[in-house]
């Protein structure tokens, strides 16, 4: 047993040693991903795709119950339709993959992989939206999009990655902007109680915000590395598009009047943001609410009488209650089992052994602390309950106190180089809102603007930057 | 009401009249789909794509019941790992995308976006099967596919569609064989009694099957104008792509074997096919099964006292029964809102108006047919379920007199090019299995083998095209 274990857990580099190698071999070690021969595009395998359908279960859930409905936009974006918002077509034409030829033959004109759907939305949104009582449309669309990136890492940064990209138009600039906010905020929601994952909301900067928008509005999240991931945005686009592409529709005033637009959308990141967040030098460390296993039921010195019935009575109970649980009866030793699902990341493990039945109990040990607990099998469906309960709960105190311990001040621009060449993680200082000063401190201190946060008072009234008048406190950081 | 009523309808040409033009009417009048600047690629509106997520509800259920996994593979399909089975690329390049550039930059090597998946499929399997214990894999992913077709239809032949595509690896010829049949099966239950579509089970004929398959299995439905649809197919490729791509194991006897390898699909040319099967003047008529609405909920005389009430609590009712209900309760006359739904296909309409309520009572019309039941308040959901119920077995009923009124018998080529000339629909007529004969059929009488029926029967033995000894009864058609 302790041979079997060893062997499996030499496989992964440790956290401390190197992030980067210990990120890598979990996506690759846990049968999350497995690399196809197109660079930067990843093959997600039936445990990493299971983690992104609960994902999307659950979101789609709730968008759904704000009155989101589902469409499909082709793939394709003809070169003229992307370039007819300036700002748009400049943020993302230097990265999109190009059609050029249908079967033997040359096109007229070239198409893009879509990098992101707002244009074809808005075409449509054009042919469709013609009076108020069109008003609202709240869309959705789950796809893939394509970036052609230089540098990738799955489910970081891949050139093709799953998301949903919700677009909605509105007849007035507050319901646009409520809208905005509400999507923000279910995010901010799922990744807090669902996930486990602490993030700020806040505001995007000018320089920071999405091609096009008004306002881009951003949920961050802290990795336990200190870098920050942005989980999720959402934006505002005002009229921009709506100008761009004349969405007007006739308001019961009688006059023709443009729409306001928002877009929003999380993607496959999501998966890497969990594991670089919960996971240990164990392997991955999953959130019940996404872990296509949350409880696996191991048999221990199962060839004896009665072991495997028991552990199947445990299962099936398991079953019946709604927990996706799994029993692995196969040949392997319960110490490689124990390895396995530890690198799994299956939140609760349930052994259950000759002593364990003679006393009608079983033992269930939680992924992310190992606690141990022998529990009587009467309250089996309770004790799971209260374990994954109070797994969520700790592995959200772990990353939020990983976040304070790694949320500095600057009031100089001096402070702020000092403390981002020293310490990876957030750093609070105020900015005069000029790019100037954005830029230098990328500059100087390789940090970014991550988001000016929502009801976070100012502290101070200088800029950390040029000393000049401020108001805007930031989050600045690196980011992935 | 009537004039309201005459307007809608007046919009949507004859069934009778104009097949294909009834058709695309439909499409766009029931909301299914809009046209994108791309030509022939789709945007399915929420309509549309709540049709198709109940369809993959349905059958992602059902794979997930005999252990399939869902994974995503890349959109992206090198040109040499495209051509590395010869059969495989002759039937897929000249229909395909090609991507030449990543943003500014020429690619060293063009990808094709994928036109369906074996080839990333296979070149995962050879990563990741190594042992007899690695068997089988059972791989399943929803995505959209893309084939550069010349004539276009919405549904039916689009240069995108949506679809899932199943690929698995076996360590036997029986096993691989047992999978191809188990989901051309799964198919055909969901067809007949889900979709009410009666569907012949076949095998393809050697000219007509999936490029590089060593057998194709079809599901051949009969469209009310008398044209063929494919609507699902199973291929069982034995060991010729594991060859192609070097997928082998280590058998338990110590030899290194290729893996049997299947593939199968059915894709949004389903809902082509459920208006082309039970569609009618009217509109469209949907199965409750994928309706996205099964029941509306239309008040009458909705400005008397107790009518928006007793509405409301109908629809509460069939909501808390788990029907997809909906109440129209705007300011359209009933008239427009009958219209409305009968063009939407929606199964039951219920009305209830203030003489309904002083009886109990509500009124349930069936779209198929028009039938009026008053039922009592007090029955509402059996009454509903079993109006369900009956309207699906209408529909088969239906679709499979029209197949039996379509369906001819041949024995001489003669009487075949008559019958093809004079009728639309199958001609069941034996054929001796040469692939010149089928082309003789194609050219002289425009049909094409659609399959060879499962346990029908020979009607004779000679081939109604050379005379010779035949063996096999074949469906021949026209097909969508």
């Amino acid at each position: 047993m302790a041979e079997n274990n060893k062997k499996f857990v030499e496989q992964i580099t440790s956290m401390d040693e190197d992030f980067a190698k210990w990120y890598t071999d979990i996506v690759k070690k846990a049968d999350l991903i497995d690399y196809s021969s197109v660079k930067g595009c990843m093959i997600i395998r039936p445990y990493g795709y299971a983690i992104w359908e609960n994902i999307q279960k659950i979101l789609d859930t709730r968008f759904k119950e704000t009155g989101v409905e589902n469409v499909y936009m082709p793939m394709f974006i003809p070169e003229s339709l992307l370039t007819k918002e300036k700002e748009h077509v400049e943020g993302f034409a230097p990265e999109v993959a190009w059609v050029t030829h249908g079967g033997s033959e040359r096109l007229a004109e070239r198409l893009c992989v879509r990098p992101t759907s707002e244009t074809l939305f808005c075409e449509h949104f054009a042919n469709v939206v013609k009076s108020y009582r069109d008003l609202p449309k709240n869309y959705n669309q789950w796809c893939s999009v394509v970036r052609w990136e230089k540098t990738t890492r799955p489910f970081l940064r891949s050139r093709e990655f799953l998301w949903q990209e919700g677009h909605t138009v509105h007849r007035t600039a507050k319901e646009a902007e409520e809208r905005t906010i509400k999507m923000l905020n279910i995010y901010a929601d799922f990744f807090e109680n669902d996930l486990g994952m602490p993030v700020i909301r806040g505001q995007k900067t000018e320089k920071e915000k999405f091609a096009g928008a008004k306002a881009t509005y951003t949920v961050e999240a802290l990795m336990h590395d200190g870098k920050a991931l942005q989980g999720g945005t959402s934006h505002n686009f005002g009229t921009g598009f709506a100008e761009a592409f004349n969405i007007q529709f006739l308001d019961n005033d009688n006059t023709l009047k443009y729409c306001h637009e928002t877009s929003w959308g999380v993607s496959t990141r999501i998966i890497g943001g969990i594991i670089m967040t919960h996971g240990d030098d164990s392997g991955l460390v999953l959130p019940p609410a996404v872990a296509p296993i949350q409880v696996v039921v191991i048999p221990v010195q199962q060839h004896k009488a009665g072991v495997l019935d028991a552990a199947s009575k445990i299962y099936e109970t398991l079953k019946a209650a709604g927990i996706r649980a799994k029993l692995d009866d196969s040949d392997q030793s319960p110490g490689w089992k124990f390895s396995e699902y530890e690198m799994k990341g299956v939140p609760l493990r349930i052994e259950i052994g000759p002593r364990d039945i003679a006393d009608n109990k079983c033992v269930i040990v939680r992924r992310d602390n190992r606690e141990k607990s022998f529990v009587s099998i009467d309250n089996l469906i309770e004790e799971v309950n209260a374990g994954l309960d109070n797994l969520i709960k700790a592995l959200h105190e772990k990353a939020l106190a990983n976040r304070e311990n790694r949320t500095y001040t600057a009031h100089t621009l001096e402070e702020l180089i000092k403390i981002a060449n020293e310490n990876s993680g957030y750093i609070k200082a105020m900015w005069c809102g000029d790019r100037e000063c954005e830029e230098k401190l990328k500059e100087e201190a390789d940090v970014t603007s991550r988001c000016i946060p929502f009801g976070h008072g100012p502290i101070g009234d200088k800029c950390v930057c040029c000393g000049r008048e401020a108001h805007k406190l930031v989050y600045w950081g690196k980011a992935y």
